[in-house]
């Protein structure tokens, strides 16, 4: 029996991962949770799975939690809520289902304290992937991804050397926009951009998948998971959403992940690995029912965000900070109905025009640089 | 420096071995090669490679070669000349490239004396599948399949644990004739039959792709290879044979492996493995510049050969022995312009129907029911 922390547990990967857990639940127990603001949510699990410990953000949340529980569970909250549930010596595994920066300091405990670490918390990685790739990498830490591509590149990658990688090739469904030109974006709403055609996933995730910052957090995620330069990662167009991405070999031989848009897929193969188990109610791929795969180039005219992101990959030091601050800020005021949807990428381009790059910089200053950014930005609009 | 035994040099498999061993001559080389008829062809290789043991099938290909020959090279002729070389304490690794069971007594030799064998001899598992594979895993020698439809399935099970595999999922090109109906098949001749749209390859093979045998073999070979029941081996249509094949697991993630239709890049795999090598003058797979896979249902109907060897499979005993030995007759015949292409599946589902099934067949018993199903055909169309 292995014992989960599961942080984030009522966004979508949360509630996912919830079902996986309960699907093997001679295999798995939920240990300790944390969560946001879904005081209802989180109730419903904490019936469901029982855990021991629950984490919450503020004494705000604990109360309002602590006045509709019925179970004996232990609540703790505050910023070192996360961390503290992540080094418990009862949790065997952590998954990091938190949406941003946030889960840095969760990420550097599970590894400190040599958690199997299933990872669905991408801007930790761009925002610092140097620090957490080291210290991982230090203590003998393997990151098992969740994000659909990044399990697809990590199960292509089973059994093969890392020096016989000739490249990655990480796909996009184009997102909610992706048959529009960018004249016709200047009219769309927040609704508009929620409306995802393959993936049912959390509002920021959409939003950034519409305006393809999402591939570009993959493509520095990609970079750091895998050790792979910039220049070796592509991304290309691929609509259905059903290869997950590809990894090309120096012999030209191509491996690929394939399957349905389901997340618990990925979320249970983090939990499993390296074995498999079934997953009731999901639905094996057909093929012949699809009958036809798309695969376009990337136009990075159209999609500018992804621009940025290889150019802070390859700038490096703290300009992937800027990037990721810039860009949870500017969706944040979207989804306030404070910014436009293209408003977006000039707040993403100003922030990294106007930084003064760090070299190298530690966890202290690009948690400085992570508010700064982000408090400027809120400064200008709200 | 590994020495290779090439058994058929001068066939579509045997030449691109060649230029694979060309183009690694720090890591292989060909110190043994056989070969059936094209003195020509042998002679050429012969130079480029230099081989210190030749193997031909008879005195009168024996004196034919060594009358031009130049090169101080031992020849050795006759039915045992192929193990021979297969047993020799030099060579390392035996490339199984001849076309049909003949090639089955020096497969069973390599595995005898724990050779590396690279297999593209798919009519030796297909008739004594249940022998071979008992002698390789007794040795303990692992059968590196050459098919780049059976090497797809190799590397998408790489890491991986076969009891997690639910279904192998083998793609067909459909072959010269797969935009035909039946009824259009009635008037085509041997020169339409080996216009293959994807691949370039021998004639025997090009003809068993438009009957689709050759995906009822790969069947059999696979539930061999890989010991999968055939309930869990499917076949779909993909015309553009960039999807090479797949393996579904229990949690429904699907690894496929892609390329480009360059046989060169199975044949390296199977002499590398477990490494990659780079290899020169083959294409990287452009998905962007192909644009669009597709994926239809195999219609048994109008590909009978493929019911067949189901049958052949599922009854098993001597029954997949007839079903290969009928095909390599009937594919002969039709070669000659002795009969129809319509005729070759008439004449093996009757081969079928008149044998009386014997169960585990030994050696000697497949040998003798392999020569007389032929000898039977033979004598009712020459």
């Amino acid at each position: 029996m292995k014992s989960v922390a599961l942080l984030g547990a009522t966004g979508s990967i949360g509630k996912q991962t919830v079902d996986v857990i309960s699907q093997h639940s001679d295999k798995f127990e939920l240990y300790a949770m944390s969560f946001g603001e879904n005081v209802e949510e989180a109730l419903r699990i904490i019936k469901q799975c029982k855990p021991k410990i629950v984490a919450v953000k503020n004494d705000r949340v604990y109360q309002l939690l602590k006045e509709q529980l019925d179970e004996p569970v232990k609540i703790i909250s505050g910023k070192e809520a996360l961390s503290e549930i992540s080094a418990d010596p009862t949790v065997d595994i952590v998954v990091n289902a938190v949406m941003g920066s946030v889960g840095l300091r969760a990420t550097l405990t599970a590894i400190e304290y040599k958690k199997q670490i299933a990872f669905a918390n991408k801007e930790t990685l761009v925002t610092a992937g140097h620090l957490v790739m080291e210290a991982a990498n230090q203590a003998g830490v393997p990151l098992l991804p969740v994000d659909s591509e990044h399990s697809a590149i990590y199960q292509a990658l089973n059994g093969e050397k890392k020096n016989q990688v000739q490249k990655i090739i990480l796909t996009a469904s184009g997102g909610s926009f992706r048959d529009k030109s960018r004249e016709e974006l200047e009219g769309v709403t927040v609704e508009d951009a929620l409306n995802h055609p393959n993936w049912s996933m959390g509002a920021k995730i959409t939003v950034d998948s519409a305006t393809m910052m999402n591939k570009g957090l993959e493509v520095i995620e990609a970079h750091w998971l895998f050790g792979i330069p910039y220049e070796n990662i592509e991304v290309i167009l691929h609509r259905e959403s059903i290869i997950h991405s590809m990894v090309e070999y120096v012999d030209h031989s191509i491996i690929a992940q394939l399957g349905t848009p389901d997340m618990r897929i990925p979320i249970q193969y983090a939990l499993t690995y390296p074995d498999r188990y079934s997953l009731n109610r999901s639905k094996a791929l057909q093929l012949t029912e699809i009958g036809k795969l798309h695969f376009e180039k990337m136009d990075e005219q159209r999609f500018p965000c992804l621009t940025y992101a290889y150019r802070a990959g390859k700038e490096g030091g703290s300009l992937p900070t800027v990037l990721n601050a810039a860009n949870e800020a500017a969706v944040a005021l979207f989804l306030k109905g404070k910014i436009s949807f293209l408003d977006i990428e000039k707040v993403i381009e100003r922030a990294m025009n106007l930084h003064h790059k760090v070299d190298n910089p530690n966890l202290e200053m690009i948690e400085l640089i992570d508010s700064e950014v982000r408090k400027e930005i809120f400064q200008d609009y709200l």
